[in-house]
């Protein structure tokens, strides 16, 4: 008898017909004898319709209180699933995030969760109950209401699974696993049955949407064995989890792409300790997050400070950006928000060399240049030009060879595949 | 400076702009200096919407989870209640039922009320900040989400305002006072400056809908100055609260037609103590609230026992009546679901004889038949066909002279006028 948290996003719960759906499938694993702790999203375009109220209300609503409207999405999705599971013979109950003590820090909008009080949830499933929790909410110290962000729930349902020392969090999704890229610009992309945690947080942080990085985090800092599996489909799905296996060659695991993102570069900026503080300081508190750095050697006491921000930001920041400028005497300063960053992925990249050279030779050899480079013991990522995204990402899963194995026989579609597979023979050429 | 309770419903809530108004109606009051608590509903219709999901899941959805569902609705206008405000820039800070502890017994769907935590309450008036409360809604002991049933959000502002020693509970509604009749059925129906507690308790509990009965009875309970104000207009209002006006000569305040009960009548039934117990008892165990009870005097040991229960229940209640029948070998059974009970309603009653006399006289004279008689200190009602109900409570707004002092003039709309008047005619014939 295994306890498993089953975590069901907003399309899975997006009507009452597909809750009742998650519920059987919520009701056989119980049935197959295991304890169950169920969480769940806001029904699918709940969140985005609670905000727009609060946005008719305010250009700039309160957080705090924009944190108490859309949970409200989590906590209808909740009880319905529990009266599904009830109407099915079930005993089952709902937690809200102050039921359980949730508590995050008070960063509304986007809190972390501290910690978790697991006995109420341990007593419901002593008492044979399958246990509901609403995901995305917590409370602070002050017993606000708080939320955890986009793809909170996939935290939620991690940081249950590893406060209740849960044997796996399943995380029942749209797709039927991770894929090596995104299949609606790589056709032939495919399922990856394993991934480590430091794969899929990688991925999660370089644009692949399945889940949150913030649920990879906690699952990597507290060991959880996560399983991404199609909601309403049998299959294996994906296993994310620490253990690195040997028998695995494979250097690279993924491609991904993230076009969300926009560049700055601060150039001629006098070369002297401190520099680089006094520009990312005032971003700091501004409450950007910058991503990419790259700093380039120095020439004649100038160097060259390029960066990347979210692209949402970028109108908001470039005041504050000028401001910076003029402070640190920097020469010039450029912006360009028509830049994509796409990343191989693998921790295979460890221990073979090559991959980089890989990399930059496939891109350059369909022409397409490098803007800024940015590498981790398990990701090479690079900044490039945003109309060539779907090209680069395309050469680099052929050229790690990450695609399915090539039927023989033409295929169906033949324009359209044709048209997609170009890229890629230009890339062996 | 007063400490004010303004509670607004669903209507005064329903859209974003409509709270954007009672927002400012909100503001204007703390402008003015007073400590300003607001409850409010949730926007009009929500309610249903989610009671609909919820029976659309199960056609006996769990009501412990009903409760968490539909107690959304409250928690969203909160939210939205408070960001308006703060936009205004004025301070605010909302509340749910577990934030403030409103503890309550966990009759799920129609809890009640037991105490309230109002530390935190009054140290966010302390701050400045303007305390908006979601209505509706509890946790019980263990710490489950309760709903306080139909008006229920009247009721919070009431327990509130006593818990908080509130020098007014102001509930902001769609018209602009209490009616000594319902102006759709009496046209010179007339609004009423002031009633006691009792009476409009009375009034409550017979059809008018103004104000939730539960909520009276906190108020009349704690001694809650309540007072019934239109949301968007200017006036006076109805203040309720528990002063008898020793000037106020008027023997009959009001005149309520309450028409969703249904009669049930056990005729030759043999009579002998504990009769009403076994009759009544089985009713009790299925949640049934019979309302009125007459029996008649005994004959050859034989009695009538006639009482009224909710039109809604009775359908279902049909087979426990027929067993309790054969149980209590009563010779036959009626049940008609086609009666109203008018009522006339006034502390005056008391000190006032021939009101009964005078009731009973008027209905007779337009050939209304009573079926059922049942008083008390300050109201009288009777059941009657219900097709007689409007004729009934026009007669007796006028039998008692509560219209508005008539004009000399010719009216408007003649032919709707003279209908309408026809039966004031013959009630004076």
């Amino acid at each position: 008898m295994a306890l498993i948290v089953q975590k069901f996003g907003g399309t899975s719960v997006g009507t009452l017909e597909r809750i009742g759906r998650a519920a059987e499938r919520v009701a056989a694993t119980a049935r197959a004898g295991h304890r169950v702790v169920v969480v769940v999203s806001a029904m699918a375009g709940e969140t985005n319709r609670l905000l727009k109220l609060a946005h008719d209300i305010a250009e700039v609503p309160d957080l705090a209180e924009v944190d108490v409207l859309i949970a409200t999405g989590e906590q209808a999705s909740a009880a319905m699933m529990a009266m599904q599971l009830i109407a099915r013979g079930h005993p089952a109950r709902s937690f809200l995030g102050h039921q359980i003590a949730i508590h995050t820090n008070s960063s509304y909008g986007r809190a972390w969760i501290e910690s978790i009080d697991r006995e109420p949830v341990l007593a419901a499933l002593d008492r044979g109950e399958i246990v509901i929790v609403a995901g995305f909410q917590g409370i602070d110290a002050a017993n606000r209401t708080t939320t955890l962000g986009r793809g909170g729930s996939d935290t939620t349902a991690v940081a249950l699974a590893a406060a209740l020392g849960a044997d796996y969090c399943d995380i029942f999704t749209d797709v039927d696993g991770v894929y090596t890229s995104d299949p609606n610009v790589v056709p032939d992309a495919r399922r990856t049955p394993h991934l480590t945690h430091e794969e899929m947080l990688e991925m999660a942080s370089l644009g692949a949407k399945v889940l949150a990085e913030r649920s990879v985090e906690y699952a990597m800092r507290y060991n959880v064995s996560v399983r991404v599996l199609h909601a309403f489909q049998d299959g294996e799905g994906t296993l994310v989890d620490g253990r690195e296996d040997e028998m695995e060659q494979r250097t690279v695991t993924a491609v991904t792409c993230q076009r969300d993102q926009a560049k700055i570069a601060f150039r001629g900026v006098p070369d002297r300790p401190g520099i680089a503080a006094s520009i990312f300081a005032p971003l700091s508190e501004a409450g950007v997050v910058v991503d990419m750095i790259v700093q380039n050697v120095s020439e004649h006491g100038l160097t060259d400070l390029t960066f990347t921000v979210p692209r949402v930001d970028l109108k908001r920041l470039l005041p504050a950006i000028e401001d910076v400028a003029r402070g640190v005497q920097a020469r010039q300063v450029d912006h360009d928000p028509t830049i994509a960053k796409v990343s191989v992925i693998g921790v295979g990249m460890r221990t073979h060399a090559g991959v980089a050279a890989r990399m930059f030779q496939a891109l350059s050899a369909v022409g397409v240049n490098m803007q800024m480079i940015s590498t981790s013991e398990i990701k090479i990522s690079c900044v490039i030009e945003d109309k060539f995204s779907e090209l680069a990402v395309r050469v680099l899963h052929d050229a790690f060879e990450l695609g399915k194995k090539k039927a023989p026989s033409p295929r169906g579609k033949a324009s359209a595949a044709k048209k997609k597979t170009a890229p890629r023979k230009r890339a062996r050429a």
